[in-house]
């Protein structure tokens, strides 16, 4: 098994909470199940989406448990391991490989930003003392990022290192990646983060994907993969298109990933609050994604549209508001009132 | 005419300087006439590739002169045509107009950072005025950007808006432009300016784009851009990653555009030095890029090696070289010499 | 008069425009005089806040042409003398040296980003042919940014660079660059452009400032540059802290730099509309922001009250409205109208 | 108590460890009697030059424990609380409320970047749970950044929230969020983490600071913060200087705070190796920077120079660099060689 490459859909699984709290671990079953029930290819618990920083080092641990139980080996799981230093990821690295997983996923270090030397010596030293293999994770955005240097050097000393998961975004990137390592590690796999790219990714030599959107709308997220594999270009490219309305609606209306845990609910799941507490502007923000997410996954079939009806034109812009107050405002003083 | 989209590989022109660092006639005529028989589609000169802000007005307006004369209608020209403010801007458009030229290409505002309202002022002020199509020009790493709902806007106000040239390299950004513009302008065009991603953004939807590689290798821009629209996927990827080789080693490897102008001149032409000084180590840099893009190209079969010869494996890196130091430390100790 | 140290507070001119957007002379030399009269010690025309690149080459000439011509030798001028490239702005160093201003300003090369060896490379050929004193203008929001070593290296080898303007507002950046340039030039000045920390510049070494409030408030500006030079910390920090208010306001409220260009008709100048075109938007928030200068003026007794009154308090925020918004729901729910 | 406002100097404090890579205890008690001695006023445990991300939950509180204990109430003690969530962090502050210790300091959430209205409700809601008085803690480059009217309306409806640390060395932010602050909370302080300006932050109405630099060289520090308090202008700006060549050594020299690391080895204590694993080429710059640090205390009086000496004049740069090859090259050339 570990000569193939890591290759499909694995969704980041966002961990569904009780009403105190706690992780639901009826819910968080019920929803693996559906997940692999729906196609996707594998399981990416404890990342990003999974909001690893908001778990104590406990319940990162019993997440992985209670996936990896409920899985029973129908789909490689690919485990979110960074713990605060190395020793402690090293831990994480030996159970998660007692309970069976495939892989682990450790994100570049955060919080300090370290130079490409850093992150380096950080990814060699855990790949040196880990009885399983490790997928690289490149988030930019929240990391210290990992260049194409340091990914082709750990691709080139460390055998555990088996796959690179990048959250850039960055397709000549993810380009420069594939071109330094596959020659020296034909094996090595090459994921993508980012949904918004997936076909784009694919077709210039991806394996797969760890896309949040699989975890809301599996069905389109594993159909893109497949029209694109067997380079059904319009057909994928329609569905790209599509995906990507209902990630930018999830991604960018709110503190992520709410979005995704609002639309999971869409899709008859019971995710609970965030462990992030909210402002009341930000509630009432969720409360219209809710509507207009409903109104995305009505339009793909998945959902009623919401009581209120779905809007058929676009929203209006600032240029929209200031010519509709500058008419107002005339019409007030035509009639002497401003 | 107005009615086709812009489509195709257009060349943004470097502009050959003779010893006394004007414009080179001769040799730009004889250039342009190289590229059109090398299979562009179009012409772009005054675009950052040409230098545009490193020419007085009259400079520019020669240049337009030059370019169109020669090309004689073979190809299209898109000409760049951003001046001090609008009234010059327009005026350029006017002179550009009477010369024949297809369209202009305007970037948007820079110096300053405009907000979106800015930019959206800005280019609906010269459309309102501009006798000629009018491309938009989005270069954020430069000048001000312009975002989706701006281009929505100016596409649905303004029908002397044709075009957008896009040199973000951001693939979802692109996407989400054409979403928003093809359904109320079809005819409305996308081209990307970032080589790196020509492939993807033609699968993508995009028209064409104006890259600056199909200044230095023809060849290999116009049949990356065949086979990828012949839905040629294996072929059209292979030729995205040479051709990202040499982009990359271009672009990044010197102040830009002085890679291009190198590059120019190992196929055959005489560019002359650029306007901008260098100090003794960019000279340097130069000299060791060239001889990195004559084995390149000699890769390719336009050119022979340098007599230097060209490199079998990579570079050495930061961590080989601490290796070697440390090595040679501790031999040095050993000989009680450190 | 070229060994003592450029010092004081320089005002940053905007251009007084007439109703053809044309450069209205009459203004431009009533402004010059009373900014002269309240105190400035010098002018500094062609900058960003006089909006240089909207000019033609033309126009930039004309503006110091009848600056130098009102100011006729009462206090220094300062030349923005940037042009398209090294020969043209030679040229302008040429015209303003004829013209008998004290020294150029010059900003480091936009649009591209330059590296610091081409920065000093372009700053040197300057260097090297100009008949006149070179201020370098660093404002890396804008520009290439001028890193201490490239100073440190222009410092030692050109006679003619005398001064540096930093707009930056990075204080440990302006020590860093006193520190390695001061012991081998003592006669070097350091001008900082960011009013909003001009005490504590002032403070740590800088010999004066380049401060765009100074062309709307000369008296504060003026005040508070002899407070602080007179350590008299506590009163320099009261008038600190009105001019960051002052500052914010024209500076973030709208494109730059149109709020200054407000605040100068709330002195009694007509300064015309700026050259940038404006959308509705910009336009009706121009016209708050007209009143919001107009009460901070009128607290400093330099104009009276708008019409409609000056504000007591706070604005609302965000969260505020969040309450009245879900406030006003619920009163609805209860008469069941929501 | 809780009506003073904290102020001072406080010192982040590093955690010797062991040759396990434990926490040192006798070394830390140690240090911690030496910085009280040499006049710090008060402690700031478990911040980001205490590696607060790198330790596990338990070790963060044993380091206030040993801390707190050694202390025995003759400074303030701030102690890091942020933990992997609210309930988490409230946790650790009646943890260390039940310390003792003066109050705790919270850094904004990080990895994710939360909007303003995320970071308010974070903050509120542990403020509304916490026994213990806290201090926000905004540090942009590593986290989500609070801007001024969250800091404001945190003021405002929390009581428990009785100070802001920033360290993003702003100095006009710094001013705003005073302006905003003051008037509504008297007692309400404001502590700059930027040592690079701690004179001007002092003179703009400061409290004091959480400097790092107070761990290496307290004498420096402390003497730094009495000489502005009285305002003693020449002789705190000769400090500054002194203090920022120190500050820049050690922050931007090595992985941080790694710098600092060295820098307490050169005072007499052993800090053990850092728990981010190093490269070759890390440990070959650390060298390095030994070296570096050693003359720069020397020249302080603290240590005695290296053996290798201390250099007089300045490195090279890469034009001296570039220079020195082109005349080897031209000798080699001269000699037929090249």
């Amino acid at each position: 098994m570990a000569s193939s490459r890591l290759s499909g859909i694995f969704t980041p699984n966002i961990v569904p909470l009780d009403r105190h709290g706690d992780i639901n671990e009826a819910e968080t079953r019920r929803y693996i199940d559906w997940l692999i029930d729906h196609g996707v290819h594998g399981l990416y618990p404890n990342g990003s989406t999974g909001e690893f920083t908001r778990f104590t080092v406990e319940e990162r641990r019993r997440i992985i448990e209670i996936i990896a139980d409920q899985t029973r080996g129908r789909v490689p799981i690919l485990a979110g391991a960074a713990e605060a230093n190395v020793k402690e990821t090293v831990a994480a690295c030996e159970y998660y490989h007692d309970l069976g997983v495939r892989a682990v996923a450790i994100v570049s270090p955060f919080y300090y930003k370290l130079s490409p030397a850093g992150v380096y010596a950080y990814f060699k030293e855990i790949a040196d003392h880990s009885p399983i293999d490790i997928t690289l994770y490149n988030i930019p955005m929240f990391a210290s990022p990992i260049d194409v240097p340091t990914v082709q050097r750990l691709a080139e000393e460390c055998e555990r290192v088996v796959a690179i998961k990048d959250s850039s975004g960055d397709l000549p990137h993810m380009m420069r990646m594939i071109a330094a390592v596959r020659p020296l590690r034909p094996e090595f796999s090459f994921l993508t983060g980012w949904d918004a790219a997936l076909m784009p990714m694919l077709l210039i030599g991806c394996d797969g994907g760890t896309n949040a959107t699989s975890g809301v709308v599996p069905e389109i997220t594993r159909k893109l993969y497949d029209l694109t594999l067997e380079h059904r270009i319009e057909a994928a490219r329609d569905l790209q298109y599509r995906l990507l309305k209902l990630f930018d609606a999830m991604l960018y209306s709110a503190e992520f990933p709410e979005g995704f845990r609002q639309a999971m609910r869409l899709r008859g799941f019971e995710p609970g609050e965030g462990r992030s507490p909210k402002a009341l502007s930000q509630v009432q923000s969720l409360d219209k994604l809710r509507d207009q997410l409903q109104c995305l996954l009505a339009a793909e079939g998945f959902t009623s549209e919401p009581d209120s009806g779905c809007p058929i034109g676009d929203d209006v812009d600032n240029e929209d508001v200031a010519r509709i107050v500058a008419g107002v405002v005339m019409e007030l003083k035509k009639r002497g009132l401003a």
